[in-house]
């Protein structure tokens, strides 16, 4: 999908590689102080002096990961940084570089790929990184983007997996499940259009959703938001594989159980709203929808005075000791085991 | 194509994204200073204290980069992260940790990946740097593989494309074309392969060829080499690509231009003997033949006593004021301007 409405279409092999990377990667700007040199020579060199140096990767694959059928270029191209930075900011450290390598078949036309880089430009821009290097080459089918992010902290700044101690109370920033409902909505119009191309949809009513699911942020406040509170997390998550699967990976890394309460899911009028349309239960997409670039945190009970209230953090249940589990506290007060994603993650306890 | 004979076959659905990871990575251990954590939390945590930090980053298309019908999965793992590796060592810089990323389709069964991530596995244990992240998803068509490859250096030991200066020796080491001639020889045997498959091929002259295809090495000696002869390259660059095209970026960055001497040019006498069998001009391959993991760089004249007659180096030519172009010397002394890639590469100089 190109936004322009009449494109022209540029064969890459017009180009050639070399003039293909210079043509497309001309957008990017260098503007970190951290950054010696960045693309133009075998490596990039950067220099966080006394920092340390936080790095993740993530490979996306058309057919597996997007569907170009509802998701424009530029929006995959910003979601594609989005999602990583989202793991840099899960380390409460601050991104400052990105790597981007794409593989696209040759039905991509130049106009194209200038869409997808004006989508990686936005989201370099709006986070201030750097785009530091790259690869640009073809491939047997569809497009591949692969970008690794790096960011740094001082070291006592950093928060692991691993710190979450008993009574420690759970935190999410934002609200959840809205960016899995955004995707069920285009998956429907996909469908209408199939059906009848002349069909006008009426989104107004999801735009919250839909937005969620085709531009989403991560949460570049949440460091500051956080010194500015005095709160040190004690363990945190990004959540955008999900929340369940995402609390069990911290419980298990942190070697704790926990409880978590359903009524205190933060949850979207929009989104509740469309579960109830969709007739789907709001409390097991919430906790298995996945792609909300929200990060899950624990912090010391004594710190709960400072978090109370506050607009963009909710306190959704607290850590136990790894004997006693793993649970979700539904409103009727029943106590269900959690399980890692899937339709099937809430069954009746039966241990 | 897997070693094994007899492979046992399990379908990567068996396992689920999360058990295929943790069965995947356990091959890979943790053994750098700079690594504070490795693969298990959002991102990785690295401190190379006062060092800059280096990076570089490849993706590697199955049908474009590489042929699994001639191509080992050990092997390839181990050449995709060499060839990250040379990078690195071209910026005179200490590699130190790589992230891999893997897309593949569903053809390819357990044991097929357990035998990329041993090449895998090896290479980092040869180059001793740690495997600190990735991904593993699956493609609609293929494998892909993307690595990022983290080194380190001092400051003052980096060297870049851009320092080349008037008169420098251009310098590379080991051989070239090699890599080349290799694949050359297995797209033979491939289509002998084809029409008989019972046919058993006799190798022996073509072996070196052949390992520089399938298991070439990185230039980890280099770094040492040069300073143990207290030799500073005033630049530096991976000939992966092509020595041709690459001493066209080197002098581009550094605004220089080139004299290069065809009768310099370090050939293997299996590289030779294989070009009389080809019928092909053995200074074309040589020049434009690429995936020879070696390194071209500069060093002040004065340097040149240093460098003579080391077993690891050739002076090929040297470096002339950029208005004075790049150009090769034949061995009839004909001067030809250089170009970059391909096969009409070498076309008579009409400036």
């Amino acid at each position: 999908m190109i936004e322009n409405k009449n494109p022209s279409k540029t064969a890459l092999s017009q180009l050639g590689e070399f003039g293909l990377i210079e043509h497309l990667t001309k957008v990017f700007e260098i503007g970190q102080d951290t950054t010696i040199k960045g693309i133009g020579d075998d490596a990039a060199v950067l220099d966080f002096k006394d920092k340390q140096t936080v790095v993740s990767t993530d490979l996306l694959v058309e057919g597996v990961h997007f569907d170009l059928a509802y998701m424009p270029l530029k929006h995959l191209g910003y979601k594609a940084v989005v999602a990583n930075l989202s793991d840099i900011y899960a380390m409460n450290a601050v991104p400052s570089q990105i790597t981007i390598s794409i593989a696209v078949s040759n039905r991509f036309p130049l106009e194209a790929l200038e869409e997808l880089f004006d989508g990686f430009a936005l989201a370099a821009k709006h986070y201030q990184v750097d785009v530091i290097g790259g690869d640009t080459t073809s491939s047997q089918k569809g497009l591949i983007i692969s970008i690794t992010a790096l960011g740094y902290a001082q070291e006592d700044e950093i928060v692991y997996r691993s710190g979450a101690g008993d009574k420690d109370l759970l935190v999410v920033t934002g609200d959840i499940g809205a960016a899995y409902m955004g995707l069920q909505i285009l998956e429907r119009e996909k469908q209408v259009f199939l059906v009848n191309p002349n069909n006008q949809p009426d989104l107004d009513a999801y735009s919250y959703l839909i937005e969620r699911q085709l531009k989403p942020e991560a949460r570049n406040d949440l460091k500051k938001l956080l010194a500015d509170l005095e709160v040190h997390p004690t363990s945190m998550i990004d959540i955008s594989d999900g929340l369940s699967s995402e609390i069990l990976h911290l419980c298990k890394q942190s070697q704790v159980g926990c409880k978590l309460y359903e009524d205190k899911l933060p949850l979207d009028p929009q989104f509740i709203n469309a579960c109830e349309e969709f007739q789907f239960d709001s409390t097991t997409i919430a906790l298995n929808g996945g792609e909300d670039y929200e990060l899950l945190f624990t912090i010391k009970m004594e710190d709960f005075e400072k978090i109370k209230g506050n607009p963009h953090l909710s306190i959704i249940g607290y850590i136990n000791p790894e004997d006693e589990g793993t649970h979700l506290i539904t409103r009727e007060n029943t106590q269900i085991a959690l399980k890692a994603r899937g339709w099937n993650a809430l069954e009746e306890d039966n241990d």
